[in-house]
């Protein structure tokens, strides 16, 4: 038996009660970003999604971002086509006006005592350059704290913020991150890393894989050296020293590389968002911090090409889920044979903690 | 209370019983223009829509314009692929010919006396450089007018005949044009024109809104001062000189603005013909007749400046009734909340001609 | 009476028990072509399809082509993205491998004996450059001929592969190519050319029909002259000397041009394999074969010409297949009004040797 399934006493694919997982939708009851900060200028709005609503973000001169249904009560045009007011958003169409609290302020036509009902709001928050909303239970949003965001606060990390919209379930996106094995196909990119699957944790609203790699052909390539801070050397000495821990922790992803108990050399902080109604697309962002090497500037230097190799990177992956994406489409229905276990525990994860098609 | 109510004594906007507008499909029995005769040359044929129906319009070289079904009866194939020979149209696949009537009078190798049969026919009529059909009972054709076509006819104005296909419901457009309340969105083209709601009218097939202005800021644009035949002054005295009266006579629609007693200096007609099945797409046919000044030449001259002036306006309603339906397929349903009693009256007006989507 | 009837006897036309043809699926149970042998160099895969079903067709560098379901057992990913290596595919996502048998032989991070269960494979050959499937019941396969393919393995003629994507059902195609009355659609290419109907055949899966021809009007063009190898004489002593037979032997068409006992001057195997699982798309496989006349070198001199000439009528017959399919999307069904007996026999043939919408 492989040592894979040695490691944690699995030795059957739990190939589980999950249902069909690309009908499982996202919790909303989390914080999700849906923008960057720097696409919201002062003084503007702009319109985003999370799974089929939109929602418009305002962000004053003075005060903070808020967040509107994106949909003027009046004709369902969108408000953040509309001008930003002070603390308000007036619609482009009729002038209907709109406040942080979603109640209906201004409709230039019409008598004060008369005013429509409002818009529905979502509660905002921004940080460390992204913005958040939390499109569940508004109620419960207190109680939730935002995640940690990798090193994007912390000076000794140099932190690349990306995205993109990918055309598929946000399933497949944690299902490709947590299979390592997945690295056969970055071989062009990476040369050939052979993986090692160390063990799995499972607590609750988590699942974390751990791997070592070891070089078995090609070069070490540029923006691999970069991550690491140095050049490794390839004999079979040092392979498999630094350990890889790839944890779903509900619906955050996270991706750490540390060598013993040194802070890791690579923290990546990532989120998938449905923007679809049928959450069938997703949009990305992660946070991918780099420890900065002893020499000032290195890391700055070389920043570029990091930026490259990744976007290669980013770019397979999203080339094959999209394919996943479309078989999906094409069968109508998952027929995933999934034998990897902390993949099958992954795939458990994620239906028990998102909400079933016929909720 | 807004005056807005006042003047006519309604206090309670009737958002009334008409279901889904969106649903109700336009009337057939009217006649609509489905092309300009500018389009179809002596011995040609083109292929126009009426509400999916695909249609043929005929110019032989000699006589008047015929519509037949554009649909050979053989196989499907536009006939508006076809040749015109004399007072006939050939299939351009097989050869089968049609005449005026609908009959098939020919098959090129088939016996005379075995002609299968016809296609459908439309009444038709060519009237000020619009061609007309009747798609409702050719019955009733006979006995229901063509609408009167703004100024076309008359020496004393320029017309200009203008259209696009736009991605709506023909109802948005309707309302579009009547709630002048959305001047607010034409700012930029216009500066700030505040309008003032006289009242309106509401009689069998029609309704009727009348409107003044008075400039609150901004500087008269070129366009429309080249709409009314001089510069106005901007102070209080003479604002709300001008009435602008828009009215839905059932299906087309029409907008004067008038000093007085005096004929109008800008009257247009216009309607909006819907091309598929769902009607959720429309084509406008719009003409535009503008009071020739005393100083001969200067219209003309002036009339690029109109033209441009006025694409700028119509670009902008486009893209926002295109928004209103983009939100009515999002929502699948109206989830319109209108307040302004005359659209509360024009939405049961479109409603009660036309035809319920079960019906 | 038109001759057309009076030469076999048939007064009536057969409108027939077909149900909607165009809901009729192909049968699977014959060889289809699903490449050219030039696409798929050794060593390499590509991704076919046979009516919706994507088929993964892999040239080792040594021994014949196979052909695989083109779908990883594991997450469904096109094996056509992977790699050949020896008589296996290789999956480019995690590297799970496939035999020529479609057994799973290799799951690098799994023991060898849990190895999961493979993929469908499709009994396949290759032949005068075309590579074949056989889409139905394997144990069919063996008893069931490769058709003869023109005159592709004669030297006596020259041949040309052509092919298209075209969106249609496949009936439309036969119908399009045994029909000569549409002979009237070539006319700008062509001149006017009267067929005229000698008579037709039905046999089990088989009806063929027969045409004569005159020319009425325009000149030959060079692209016709070069495929009777000589220019024709236009006067009327020498029309209707070469005959033409169009023959649908299920699920090929064949199309020969022939003078008395002679070989045909022209020989046209073509099939048209459909596509997408609704089978309403399908892609053209022709072999055009040309006698070579008895100057050496000159057809190869002139077959560009021939090419350019056979290109602008498959494109004129392309576009009408198209809007007949076109048509039948509108109307949701077939509204043919078939009257030519020969036509009527196909949509028969079609109908029986198809498999029915609901089977």
């Amino acid at each position: 038996m492989n040592q894979i399934f040695s490691t944690d006493g699995i030795s059957q694919p739990d190939r589980t009660h999950v249902g069909d997982l690309r009908r499982v939708r996202a919790n909303p009851g989390f914080w999700y970003p849906v923008a960057w900060s720097r696409e919201l200028k002062p003084g503007k709005t702009i319109g985003v999604r999370y799974a089929g609503q939109p929602i418009a973000l305002v962000r004053p001169h003075e005060g903070a971002v808020f967040a509107l249904e994106d949909r003027c009560a009046h004709r369902q045009v969108p408000l953040s086509k509309g001008q930003v007011k002070g603390q308000s958003v007036q619609c482009c169409y009729h002038g209907w006006a709109y406040g942080r609290s979603g109640r209906c302020i201004d409709v230039p036509y019409l008598g004060k005592g008369k005013l429509p009902n409002g818009v529905r709001t979502y509660p905002c928050r921004e940080q460390d350059g992204l913005i958040f909303v939390f499109p569940g239970d508004p109620a419960r949003a207190g109680d939730m704290p935002l995640p940690p965001l990798a090193q994007a606060a912390n000076p000794h990390y140099k932190t690349r913020r990306f995205g993109r919209h990918v055309k598929c379930h946000y399933s497949f996106m944690h299902e490709n991150l947590m299979d390592m094995n997945h690295q056969f196909m970055h071989m062009k990119q990476m040369g050939q890393m052979k993986p090692r699957f160390l063990g799995q944790d499972r607590g609750p609203g988590m699942v974390e894989a751990r791997y070592s790699f070891a070089r078995t052909g090609g070069r070490q390539p540029l923006g691999e050296a970069l991550v690491f801070g140095q050049k490794r050397d390839n004999s079979a000495r040092f392979a498999h020293r630094d350990v890889m821990t790839i944890r779903t922790e509900y619906p955050y992803q996270t991706l750490r590389i540390q060598t013993g108990d040194e802070p890791p050399v690579m923290d990546l902080w990532i989120v998938y968002v449905p923007q679809d109604d049928a959450q069938m697309t997703n949009r990305v962002f992660g946070l991918l911090s780099i420890k900065r090497p002893k020499i000032p500037g290195l890391l700055d230097a070389a920043w570029p090409f990091l930026v490259a190799f990744t976007e290669r990177i980013f770019r397979e992956d999203r080339e094959i889920v999209e394919l996943e994406q479309a078989a999906w489409d094409a069968q109508g229905g998952d027929h995933n044979q999934e034998v990897f276990p902390v993949i099958c525990a992954l795939r458990a994860l994620l239906a028990e903690c998102g909400i079933p098609a016929d909720a």
